[in-house]
């Protein structure tokens, strides 16, 4: 339990830093900065138990204002040193995301629904907060464009799965799965890997579908 | 019951070729594409269901994944061909938006709400789906620019509200309402119906209402 | 209950209004002004009372609606004539968002939950249907940037809270914690109070934390 949490904690901040320092390149003022950290850790989640008619998770305890509070304060002192911390930085978002795609399978099972919604939850869990910051700070949702993000998240819910299957217990499906989607990540960064884009060709006919 | 499903389907189909076909145009990869032609068909329903606090309905069966992954197929293996469709997917989408607000609107009066909140979730089932894809795509909602798209929502609504004023059964109620969304589909279209534009004299004065 | 009903009509006319002007500058037809007006008024509740899991106020009464109606007519009818009244609507705006806070932690508390809670629903009730607004002409959230807007509605739930704790009446608290939002926002504008902006220098290693 005390481990689940500190891991919790240790993603919510990655999470919260990378909405605070896109927010510090475009100009946000503190509170805009922490808004967005705070929608970038929490806003996975709170779809979640939305979609699922559970208890928004945040709202039991002020945990998640205080690490996103101190996020930006690391941000606002270390402002030139943390470059240099890049790496560590993303260790921690790739953690996160694994727990935060954990919790999100745990949490959907445990309200009665089937593997394959689990699955999506999951991955909602561990990318809409991103999507959001993005969609809030008005870029374009990089999600769509870069990187294996969701396809890891989606990679681990289907190795949980497989876990579950076998017979495996709670433990073993959730390590597996953490460790599928830090894999995942960690050689998607170092590789370079990314999914093939859809080549199509633009013409006029989308006018027909603007809605 | 099959007869509404396999129209449910089609509409389905429809809103998410027209979600993938955007997303290929803007160079997306097979998963954002994937995920965006997804939002695009269940996003409205999904928004009705959370404000009626009723289960998410696309949690109930895997049908619209599987209809979303071949859709993305048949983008990916015909795309040149699918220009020639546009008319045929066209159709499709209009078929598909008047289902889907005749089943919006059903699913708010077996709810027990008024009917006027009934209208308002039937346009919203129909429309914002794909206010939802531009959002994520980042342009600025069409919805909001052209052709008749919720007002014929709304149409569909008011002809349903008026078929059961009267007095007809059930299926009357949903025939006419999808009647009428279809038609001024095709009328908006092929005539080029557009509401007014609101003009209005651009000033300073919007600062002081930013938020 | 007559007079809170009145600064609610005049609070969702005031937000309305700031939807359309801004929807009209950007040329939107009437429907999407409308549509704009009526999500910048009530999007803020939406949320709250979704996260709360409690029925959605607005379809309680087509009120909300009609007001809308109204203040798209007066934009259309007296569009010159409006900007003569910036000082008006503005004084409109502040008062409509003091008590969409007071409202707000007012649900929130009725629901059984935190003070800190409530104030961060106080908060989204004020100022969600802005950032919503902001997000459908797809501008970048002003709220994010400039002026004091959502930390007047957090000043606001601070005084609701020293006023509980000291023991003041319902009616004191709502008082004053409507008295901080309106007297904050005056200032705000009058003195161009802002909130420092975070200094950050941009550099490549954003790549990482892209989701």
């Amino acid at each position: 339990m005390d481990v689940l949490l500190l891991i919790e904690v240790i993603g919510t901040f990655a999470f919260a830093i990378s909405g605070i320092r896109l927010a510090a390149a475009k100009k946000f003022d503190w509170f805009g900065a922490y808004t967005i950290g705070l929608v970038t850790a929490i806003g996975g989640g709170t779809l979640r138990d939305v979609l699922l008619d559970i208890p928004v998770f945040w709202m039991q305890t002020p945990l998640y204002l205080y690490v996103t509070g101190l996020s930006l304060a690391l941000v606002i002192i270390f402002r030139k040193a943390l470059v240099q911390f890049n790496r560590t930085l993303f260790i921690f978002d790739a953690i996160g995301l694994a727990l935060f795609v954990v919790i999100g399978i745990q949490k959907t099972l445990d309200a009665g629904l089937s593997m394959w919604v689990a699955i999506a939850m999951g991955t909602i869990t561990g990318s809409f907060g991103g999507v959001l910051r993005d969609i809030l700070i008005n870029i374009e949702p990089l999600f769509f464009r870069k990187d294996i993000y969701a396809t890891a998240c989606i990679a681990g819910g289907l190795a949980f799965w497989i876990m579950r299957d076998i017979g495996y217990n709670d433990v073993i499906q959730q390590l597996v799965c953490a460790l599928v989607v830090i894999g995942l990540r960690i050689c998607a960064i170092r590789y370079n890997w990314a999914l093939p884009q859809l080549r199509y060709d633009k013409d006029k006919h989308n006018h027909n579908h603007e809605n």
